[in-house]
């Protein structure tokens, strides 16, 4: 027999993803399940980037350039610079989702054994990312009781290595819903420069920013010319994470044409996406407005009623629409499987994901779990009394 | 300054894309450029498939599932099926396009510093992906003497280390057209099983068998159920190369498995793109008829044009849509940039890919050019005419 390789081996399993099969067959037991474990909403997407696609012309589905369309990334530069981010076409190269351009980044600036630093709790998929490019994740500890703000900067200086090359931070994020203060992108700053590493920021939640608190891109901080590289996507911003699109951005000439020769090996980013996402850059700023309108509304409802479970605590997202709460109970993974396995309430069930996943250092969010608030308020409110019932009658 | 990653620097330039800006700037000043670069059809998508997506009413366009929807999969299952390759839903794993399933398949497969032996010339983006993934490719040279048959079985045996994990074709071949016989595929067979090795295969070109050969998959050989891996696309079968969906299939679990792991961490292939995909396995059979037709047409024109001009010398492809041809020239890389930058005839010129690219032995197919036959035949007549037209004008 053939054998699997190490690293094939090593991949974890998304947390986000693994336990689909319980909730199908929960289905299959005529289960209703709420699905609050992917960032996956259930806002329409713009109307324009559906017409596009919809009212399209191709008769050959054919290739697009490999870093993007010239018109797209022109188009989308003009959206950086509306947001304060002056970036031009070519400091864009356009992937296939986040997910894509994060492997690329990591591809263009690391070699396997390397290490990067990432605030924990984490984007459960930087893991499955930095193992499939044999890159070592070195964990900062930010925790629930501080709302999961940035640990000290000395937390961070010590964990570098010659090895490190990069800080990873997700911004607003993703799981925990913290948006980074400008103060402190800017001590993120002082350490990149001081240690020659790139900042990577995955903003793809920029426009997610609550309670009148503004979004700061490592893009937009003088000096950081060289060093800053922005993952985007189009998947929150315009509820379209069907599409996979995302790109990069970097004003670093040198790591952007790196990128590029890594987007030319896969040649193309998929054509009908492409289509939906140019013209979502016409999305209405009304359609946002009400987007956020909704979405602390779900925040606040969700908040609201997990901290009137017992034993239950939650730190208030700021951002992105992901909280991360701690649940009484030992093991939230096998919580989380139970819940769809053995548990219904009124023939209803929910589906969250177990934190444990989104942290590298073992041990870690074991009583935690992350919930997407992607679902309408109403269901919300069904949800956490479902998590109610099931705290009460879980055995373990 | 931060530093790119010694992968990044050793990333491979596209030889199919990386003149891209040289013939934009051709068409700037206004001459046409007949584009034989690149696998890129002019070939009508099948209108079930268009029509799909035109009459799609998605209101949010929302992830599929990691390793695509089980309807498609099953579908897929029934194509592999009537095909004579006995496969079901859970055999397959769904991709962003060939290039991610073969990403995926040595991800799952090797460590940095594995090595996979492949016939050269091959694919130039196996490069890439090798790269990309630490991998080695370690190559067994075919000649065009022999229209690039499978060399000597004892010729991969003489390279087998403990280091080789699979051997890789591409069948029908690209960029040589060559279509692997029966015997040719069992011979690779007892190689493999007799090493542990795994036999991919790249059968994305599997339709475009001509001359009344019949194509060979890797998983209709019995006895090869865990060593067999084939790598699958839509893009070329039906002219949807911006599509980006393609798929892994193996009888293999534990692969499967893993490659899933893998396809988790990028969430979802595009959703648009997936429709298609499905729409598309309702092509009537006339569809192909006429496709195959039209390509066997332009082969021969093609082949015979290029049979006239005195130097050049051209292997006859037996399927898939390219073919190699050697030209009296020292560097096939300084001519195809050259016709683009300082030739043109009456206005017109040509853009080739560069062999080179295609191999990974260094000063192999230096004077070898690999050309697409993906235009109509009046338009081939007319490259080969302008190719006639740059060697006899060519200075060096």
């Amino acid at each position: 027999m053939p054998t699997i390789s190490q690293k094939g081996n090593k991949m974890p399993e998304s947390p986000i993803r693994k336990l689909v099969p319980y909730a199908e067959d929960a289905k299959k037991r005529g289960v209703n399940v709420f699905h609050l474990n992917i960032g996956q909403p259930d806002i329409k997407t713009p109307q324009v980037a559906l017409d596009a696609v919809k009212n399209n012309t191709l008769e050959t589905l054919a290739y697009v350039r490999s870093e993007g369309s010239e018109i797209y990334r022109t188009k989308l530069a003009n959206y950086y610079v509306a947001h304060n981010i002056s970036v031009a076409a070519d400091d864009i190269v356009v992937t296939t989702g986040g997910s894509e351009a994060l492997l690329f980044t990591i591809g263009s600036i690391t070699d396997p054994g390397d290490e990067i630093i990432i605030p924990e709790p984490f984007y459960a998929n930087y893991n499955g990312f930095s193992t499939a490019s044999g890159v070592t994740v070195v964990p900062v500890i930010s925790k629930i009781e501080d709302n999961f703000a940035l640990p000290k900067i000395e937390d961070f200086e010590k964990l570098i290595t010659k090895k490190t090359k990069a800080i990873l931070i997700c911004n607003p994020g993703n799981p925990t819903g913290y948006l980074y203060a400008k103060e402190e992108i800017e001590k993120l700053k002082q350490i990149v420069l001081k240690h020659d590493l790139y900042l990577i920021a995955d903003e793809v939640y920029r426009e997610f920013a609550y309670d009148g608190l503004q979004h700061t891109s490592v893009l937009s901080l003088e000096g950081l010319e060289a060093n800053a590289i922005v993952i985007d996507s189009v998947s929150k911003r315009y509820s379209m994470c069907g599409a996979r699109i995302g790109c990069i951005v970097s004003k670093n000439k040198q790591f952007i044409a790196t990128a590029i020769k890594f987007a030319q090996a896969r040649l193309s980013p998929p054509t009908y996406a492409l289509m939906a996402s140019e013209a979502a850059l016409d999305t209405p700023k009304s359609y946002f407005d009400e987007v956020i309108e909704e979405y602390v509304e779900r925040r606040n409802t969700l908040i609201e009623e997990l901290e009137k479970i017992e034993g239950v605590k939650v730190a208030t997202p700021k951002g992105a629409f992901y909280c991360v709460a701690e649940l009484p109970v030992t093991d939230a993974d096998h919580f989380a499987q139970w819940i769809l396995e053995a548990f219904h309430h009124k023939m209803e069930t929910l589906m969250v994901a177990p934190a444990s996943g989104f942290y590298s250092t073992p041990g870690e969010g074991k009583n935690q779990v992350r919930i997407a608030y992607v679902l309408n308020k109403k269901d919300l409110i069904r949800s956490v009394e479902i998590l109610k019932e099931a705290l009460k009658q879980y055995p373990n």
